[in-house]
């Protein structure tokens, strides 16, 4: 009954069998060996484009690496404002870039639209040097909250990025299960729709630490190599990145562990929802479920062991009321979640009576509330 | 009728006296000169107590400097949603801190409150790498729409600030119209209130150029002449400081100089709020007056040489609709403002005939709308 | 008998009555006013050229915002080993550019040299990440040894440097000095040698505050005017950098300056090198002295109220070694310096009668040795 | 015969075998596992005493995180002037310090000793906001030079350090080979010596890329946790790096492994020097020879496929002169360097016939020189 994140796991075995495979013999070091070129080469395949790529052990890194090369040190990087850029990666976009500033949008809805973007710009700044200007937008595919961006979406968003002379940056930490969500090719995604680079997680789902920076764009990339070396992400066993992005692509491997996430958060999410006092919040679209139950049920979840975090009332839809009895959580699936874990925390949620007492919205206060808790990671 | 900023006058005549005082002789450079010296003691006496200064020349150096003394670079800074620090400075916040970032509150009010302050800590992330923790409150008085703090009101502020271990940064730029209006001594409305550092701004309201940053709490001082050195404004000839300030001060010139441009405010709203399709929108309480009027009028009063900003739409209050035929507007006074100048202002808006078809909410459009201008600067 | 530095003087009787001249009226802020067009005007008047310009008030600003304008955060900047960037303006130049390093060429010679940059060139890193690449070189003129560059000497540093894709910045705290020295066009010295951004000091030479940062290369200046907003350098009452800058460069007033300046360190310089044991460091070109003299002549000459500072040892040649009796000091000459400020330190100088006990080298130990003092500034 | 660089080996079987062991079940993210509690346990104990650890995943990030631990943006640190820091991490520490200035000592000379403090202390600036300060001083075991410091000589250099209150930093991407090579406690050459923070590299000898930093002197880590965030080298599957150190340390694994390397290195030197025409420019302390060969017999040995590197000419002690026919190069010996590696890379310069006019110092050149190549890592 692990929900808690799904960077909570290890490695899938092909991962770490490609590990020890690669590390026989030697190597040239700092990304000029074998593995790492193999690995971009199977990432050109995946996404079927001449693309530049290299590799980092963060999303963080990734993110705001690949940032710093869009936007100078007085501009401003439009995102959702629940973005992991905006909340959960301290001020790393300000420390990478310079001191450039993340402008939140989209408060208390799930998704960024054309119209936030309209709306952004009708009442930004004006061009002088006093007020900083918007040169960069980011999307997150799955997003924070669990959804997923069609094709047709972000080709509208980068469209309307594209009018206000903005490069598009896509978060990927999840874009395994964004795809393995829309069933559709990489490359609808991102560069066909738009996207000038796209960070690609493959750490939460099923890599030990790797994520891709993915340049579709290539003449960004020129300054990748050196931003990426003075911020100590320039591993000299290359190898290990290599090894791992290899291992995750073939046999569209990536993909088949991406399903089972979606498969089990969606079997997760339909029985929860079946139970009396348990609302979904937003639909399970890729692997992350977004639940509100009564407290008393959270608390008892967690006493037999069951681990997932609450959420943060902030990105709630403004018509969404939390009551006082009511716990507000995440539950995140992952390549190695299977259907007894998934079952086995419905029946214990299913099975906690309640009394008339404890249920939400009675006057009887509970005790023993489900206390709020680090909401690390995504 | 130039009601553009405060900052487009020269400097008093005292004060430009006082600097050609100065120009005689030889004096030790970098600040380390008499006249330095006598500023500093000068602002010592005018807040009675024993304080750190110094000078820099813009308001923007100076709130900037004085914030990175507050906070890390993975930090962040609370203040006003329409703050000029957020909203005018460029990412001089960001570039001084090292990447702290500024969190704006209370959008749509008029002053930030204590409520705004509990609300924010409710929903901040937690103590976490992860997550930004705030380590500074930035105060601004009087605020960018024309209001001042009472001293009750700041101490409320600073009062929950201290609860969570914040600092206290007043950004001071029209700190002498607060001081005016108010009628109180300087160090009740700063250290007596729980203020840490002071901005003290001279230039809108009679120097040439000097902004004093005052440190109340003097430990957090030791590290401002690095940071003032490295940021290129450690002035040579210190003594041009000195003196403007000296001069400034002295005989309460610089109040005198405040209560002139209060009191020209004042007329100026009390009489336009009395011409019909003229709204005031925030009480005049300093030496700014936020008006809404016929789009038509205030076409005309430009035609005729009127010098006046539009402003935001985003930092009225809620309840406040501006219609498209309406044009929301700044007018500022000055130390120079001359009751002829409001006089003509209210008399050519007065004068303005409103024919049927042009009143605000007629159907038919206005041909030669006032466009949206630059809002450099307060 | 001032001779500290010539930034203790005040302005010139001409550029304060300009600064008062242009305190009339209402202008627009930030630089967009009349004066400040005017002074870029007469930049270009003065250098041939269309050139663009910008005012700050310190040498460090302009030396900095305009380095940083040349550079990325993981690139060099070539310099002279005791040029004032590396020297005397903290961490500045690392602060603007985001991190960019200095490197200091030529120790123990007086000037940069073509076999300087050619050696440096052999032995640079490769151009991979790890080893961070040139792409600026910084000359001073006149230097920070009281030497100038001819226009020959200049254009050959900048065609190796251009050889080798770097951009040219020429600090000009003391180019008037050096124009006045070398009696031959600004041009000349600056965008028909190579250089594509000079910063003009006009503080030094009889201004209040005012340096110039000249863009000979204009596609440079772009990110300037974001730079220098965020680096709290833009002045909202431009006005008064503009009208130092007119009245400084009208009838050439700012090298009638110079040249007096000069010609009291020509004097200065010739009388002294006949007193016996006083030896002259490097030839008088512009407006500075750098002797060796008997350490109790130069504590007699403080005693009597004389100004100056001794300088560092590791300037010197190679070849010249200093006594342990004896004192290294640095006399500076400006606009306000009179024949008989120089009369009258030579003549204290010369009538120190020393003892058979003081002459240097003696064994008899000097009680009251000058101690090393402050070497701020230039 | 692979002596390019010790970085270019994998993971020991006995470290790869712990990263499968580790890779089973759930943990918690972000370093909050057992993996990482039990390898600074392990660290504390190797160490004997109440240390704090952190781990990242090279050795650019662990250097440059800990000096910005150190350091102020104003201040500088002090370094050998061949040092990885300032040769090959491009412009990192700049980065992560926020722009503190690295200043290169004892040119021309293997180690740092007390004597090129001392003389720097003479010759700095003076305390004054014009001139950086002094606030680190960075050791490098083994030296990039292969020396080490003797636990007396660390003392030495701690102690003037202290008396300017300097911290002391570390860089020990090859402490293994310098506690093998001296056979004394890893306390001797850290804490007890004087070291406050040392960043022991793993990745060299025997990890994927683990590197610790390790804090003798806690209370400068508070901010460890926050820095390492925002440079995104916090990683969520923290057990990576926890069983690598965990592996790595156990049964004295590392010095095992450290001990081949030193032996081999040793081996090498020995048989290298009794070549004709071969010069052994350092004694060989740890696992890395620096030899001058004629040029003929390294382009021989690389047509063979032998890999190394040639090494940067300006890191030679004065004394030491390179003819035009010869080659500067360093062979790097690792822990999976065995017996016949060494044998055969010897017996084929050994084998190498030299004609008269192939001999160093004849007059007809060389027409396939050994060109100079990539100086990457150590």
């Amino acid at each position: 009954m692990q929900f808690g994140s799904d960077n909570q796991t290890g490695a899938s075995t092909r991962v770490l069998e490609t590990i020890t495979a690669a590390n026989v013999g030697h190597t040239h070091g700092y990304g000029e060996d074998e593995w790492t070129e193999r690995a971009v080469d199977a990432l050109r395949e995946t996404f079927q484009c001449d693309l530049d790529a290299f590799f980092v052990s963060t999303g963080t890194a990734a993110n705001t690496l690949a940032l710093s090369c869009l936007v100078q040190s007085w501009e401003t990087i439009l995102c959702h404002a629940q973005s992991h850029i905006i909340i959960d990666e301290s001020t790393a976009p300000e420390f990478f870039t310079g001191g450039a500033r993340l402008v939140g949008l989209a408060h208390g809805e799930g998704k960024l639209s054309v119209r936030h973007l309209k709306n952004y710009f009708l009442s930004a700044g004006l061009d002088i040097p006093h007020n900083p200007q918007s040169r960069a937008l980011s999307i997150t595919q799955a997003t924070e909250l669990g959804l997923v961006y069609t094709a047709d979406e972000i080709a509208e968003l980068t469209f309307v990025a594209r009018q206000h002379n903005l490069s598009v940056h896509m978060d990927g930490a999840r874009f395994s299960n964004a795809v393995a969500a829309l069933d559709c090719a990489p490359a609808d995604l991102t560069w066909k729709a738009g996207v000038d680079v796209l960070c690609l997680g493959a750490t939460k789902n099923g890599c030990l630490a790797a994520e891709a920076v993915v340049f579709f764009k290539r003449d960004i990339a020129k300054q990748f190599v050196h931003r990426r070396k003075r911020a100590g992400h320039l591993l000299s066993k290359g190898r290990f990145y290599g090894s791992q992005i290899i291992g995750w692509l073939q046999d569209e491997h990536w993909l088949e562990l991406a399903h089972n996430a979606n498969l089990q958060a969606t079997r997760l999410s339909e029985t929860l929802s079946s139970i009396p006092g348990v609302r979904i919040v937003w639909p399970t679209q890729a692997n992350e479920v977004f639940a509100v139950m009564p407290k008393q049920m959270a608390v008892h979840l967690k006493s037999v062991g069951a681990d997932f975090y609450e959420w943060g009332h902030e990105s709630l839809p403004r018509d969404v009321h939390i009551g006082e009895d009511e716990a507000f959580i995440r539950l995140v699936t992952s390549f190695t979640t299977e259907d007894n874990h998934v079952d086995n925390f419905c029946e214990v949620a299913n099975g906690h009576k309640l009394t008339q007492a404890q249920l939400p919205g009675s006057k009887e206060k509970n005790r023993n509330a489900c206390g709020k808790e680090k909401e690390t990671g995504r």
